[in-house]
């Protein structure tokens, strides 16, 4: 048993481009060589990406994977392990990694345990593989899994018993809240109860709704972990395998953030990967003097810089003096590009098409959300015209119970809070305003009430229960799936569960047609959580 | 081998309750006692609806397939068939089919074959059954299939192997062009083959964007087609076993359509369907004196009838006359609701709220997009204030390329024409005018160069190549999954193909965001079509 050096290169990749995935993956192969790494492990596809989804089904995809694994075959005297899409001689497809050195494949590991649940689809794309790579460095001798495999003990267990001492994990598994600790306990005792070092490499970045966390950590044999890369940030992370004490040598590790601080500098990350990714310039987004906007606010400029942000307020006859103060004070204490539009001229050119319409019908919803649609059109014109991303600055709790409009506050092309609740936007904007000495967002803006301003003295809370109530019912609805009956036996008021629940459902046609929004929870609106329009489970109770 | 009468109930259910699809599954069974049926068929996972996505994962699921199942229960004297979804005492779910005769649950079939492709997610939510249930009546030996089950040859032979006389099986087969034909041609070769009877029993209806075209059918052991229901309709069809001439007694089937007369009436249906079933009283549309408003209007009108269709005509200066000529000429030959919206004051009322922001910017597609999104906003005011749905009236082919305005015509919560090519738009709009004497659609709507209207003298093909060429293109990428060399090889000019695909690339977040409409395609944006919005594979080229 020898010494040797292993690189965890926690990568961030472009979804699809295989080419530049390549190019990329082949130079931090060289730098590691040059740092006298004997082995790099990169996250599970790495060299397509994950999720790629539909892209898996073009059948250019073997030749552009081949390409691919002649570029990385061009890497000199290290030993590889990349994850990307194996294609069999009868189109099969597979979850693979490929161990390569000095232009060798030398062996092929296909994921035996493909997840189809919550966001995963991989038995829509891959066959299952059926038997284990093992491989000798260094007098030691290697095992290897990709994501789901670990979560399933029987092949620890297997590669345990095959007299493996030490497993590489290649990973893209997508951030929710507690997801990252649930992971390093999961790894930590496997390591422990099988005495086993594992090396956990995790892919990194926003890809649309889904967060890749990074955390990549390598793990001693007796559960202690040694090493692990920051949350969010591309790195290369060594270590060191000490054969004369059998383990390896434990480093500084990165300061851990709560859950809260986690969630904000995730959001960060997700935003910027998106509207960077996308090739805009910037974003643009519509500050009203409400918490929603001023939090999406503080991430855009922490994401981008405020040189590439722009807000407008929106102003029409039922804001208040406050909304346009502490708007416009947020604006300038970050710097951003702000301007203020008065809506009042483009409702009322509405009105005056509408009136011949609508005769003597007195004033309901439809008035309040041409305002909100009056601020979505100015705001896409003003997109449109210089070019960057709108963010849509909605919330869970309002997405849920259908609380906004339908290309009004909804539009943009990205939507951060969307899988946050209204309870966690005021943690985060605190948390915000705890980090530097001169708050980002208006103190003001956290205590007042919540209101839509779309009428005189409106509030949140004259058409919905306070945000705790509401969150609590949504929660158990929504994540842990919990009826009707059973949420009202929890001691919540029957008419307000049976009235929220009636809502949710409803609005799943809105939650359809808004933007994406980086998942932060155990079921976010999406491709996780997979309803009916037409939907007659709550009309059958 | 004595007599016996098969009742198949092409039945359409209400996706999600149990208690409401279970009354009228019994009433259904009751009245097929009476007439004599030995036993009625339903389709697959009648009992909830198809497809239920995730409301599968809803522990509250079990109790009330548990009294569901209760109601069935109480048929007497007949064998009923039913699909249903069994839990089993660890949670395990089964798509499955009940065996029920006076209260007894005399046998349980689980499908063996879980489709977890192009819309079908069944492995997200099912276990496979391992084994076939067999039933003996009148002295005949039945065997069980369900949908995907009838696909795989070995199940059909299996049965065969048992000594099966006659194949029961559940569908809900959704449609896409051609598929009727070819799971009849299926069917009846595996009749031939194994010399088996085989009754084929398929929901109907529209459920969100997937269109059950029923068309339940039986066959004799030699592949006659012996009795065929309509397509489209609830309906309960009793076929007769001789057992003196060993087959069932051949019926008059109902016409078939040609293909473009069948995507026309289901679109149709699954309008109707759509908004009844979301309990719309009805819909709203913008007519623009263009082809694709002007069919979905006829659509509309022959789904719901012209008294709750409302249509809206919303010039503005680059308007043609003739556009407002034709936009009525239609509303009045239908006799529907028809009003005229200038959309000049809306457009001034954003202008003057815009200019100090645009400065001296030129004018560009920004402009364009606020006369769309007006005409949304206006349509959508409507809507709120008076109830109707707004249909989208855009197609395929500028979905695919974005040619389309999101919150702009893209607003609305169905989009009939959304997987229909511009080509077949025209094959459609001439297939309705040829069926009644006066065109419901002007003949110099059908016959003008296609425009946006957007700016002076625009045309579609301004900016786009023909639509015969552009549909070609788009085909070959999107339902063939064609690389852009392939489709350059075929003969297309370069710069246009690789323009259209970088096209389709960009729009996927239009798309996103788009409404629901009917599959009538064997690739229909939606959920069959799962792109990543962030997507470098063109650009990896």
């Amino acid at each position: 048993m020898r010494n040797f050096k292993v690189a965890l290169s926690q990568y961030s990749p472009s979804i699809g481009n295989i080419a530049q995935n390549a190019q990329n993956m082949l130079a931090l192969a060289q730098q590691a060589q040059q740092q006298g790494a004997d082995i790099i492990v990169f996250p599970e596809l790495a060299l397509i990406g994950y999720p790629p989804e539909d892209l898996l089904l073009r059948p250019s995809l073997l030749k552009r994977t081949q390409q691919g694994l002649s570029t990385l075959q061009q890497a000199k005297d290290i030993i590889m392990l990349a994850g990307y899409v194996h294609v069999d001689e009868n189109g099969q497809r597979y979850n693979s990694a490929a161990l390569i050195k000095n232009g060798e494949i030398l062996g092929i590991y296909h994921k035996q345990n493909l997840p189809n649940y919550s966001v995963f689809d991989e038995e829509r794309y891959f066959e299952a593989g059926h038997q284990h790579l093992i491989f000798e460095h260094a007098g030691h001798k290697f095992g290897i899994l990709i994501c789901e495999d670990i979560w399933i003990e029987k092949n620890t267990q297997q590669l345990s018993k095959l007299g493996v001492d030490t497993i590489l994990v290649l990973n893209a598994s997508p951030y929710e809240a507690g997801k990252p600790q649930q992971r390093q306990a999961l790894v930590s005792k496997l390591a422990q109860q099988y005495n086993l070092n594992i090396v956990y490499v995790n892919q990194v970045g926003g890809q649309d709704d889904l967060i890749f966390d990074g955390a990549s950590t390598v793990i001693n044999g007796d559960g202690e972990i040694v090493a692990q890369a920051k949350l969010i940030e591309q790195q290369m992370l060594y270590v060191d395998f000490d054969a004369q004490h059998k383990k390896f040598i434990s480093q500084e590790k990165p300061q851990t953030l709560d859950t809260i601080a986690e969630i904000y500098q995730l959001l960060v990350m997700s935003v910027r990967d998106y509207v960077n990714n996308s090739g805009f310039p910037g974003v643009i987004l519509g500050l009203s003097g409400g918490i929603d906007s001023a939090l999406t606010l503080a991430i855009a400029v922490d994401a981008l810089g405020a040189n590439r942000v722009q807000a407008v307020m929106m102003p029409y006859t039922y804001t208040a003096q406050i909304s346009v103060e502490d708007a416009a004070a947020q604006a300038q204490r970050l710097g951003i590009t702000f301007g203020i539009a008065e809506i009042n001229p483009i409702v009322n050119g509405f009105m005056q098409t509408l009136t011949p319409f609508f005769g003597n019908s007195p004033a309901d919803a439809t008035e309040e959300n041409l305002q909100a649609r009056s601020r979505g059109t100015l705001l896409m014109a003003l997109s449109n015209k210089f070019g960057n991303l709108v963010l849509s600055t909605g919330n869970k709790s309002e997405l849920a119970v259908g609380y906004c409009t339908l290309y009004g506050d909804m539009v943009g092309g990205f939507a951060p809070l969307k899988d946050v609740y209204k309870t966690i936007v005021f943690e985060l904007a605190k948390y915000r305003n705890s980090i530097e000495e001169t708050p980002v967002i208006p103190e003001r803006v956290i205590t007042r009430p919540p209101s839509a301003e779309l009428r005189p003295d409106q509030k949140d809370q004259d058409s919905l229960p306070t945000y705790d109530i509401l969150d609590a019912i949504l929660y158990m609805y929504i994540e842990e799936d919990l009826s009707q009956e059973d949420i009202i036996q929890k001691g919540f008021d029957a008419d307000v569960v049976k009235k929220i629940i009636r809502l949710v459902d409803r609005n799943e046609y809105k939650r359809r047609q808004g933007a994406i929004g980086p998942r932060i929870s155990s079921r976010a609106f999406g491709r996780e959580r997979r309803y009916p329009i037409v939907n007659g489970w709550t009309a059958g109770l």
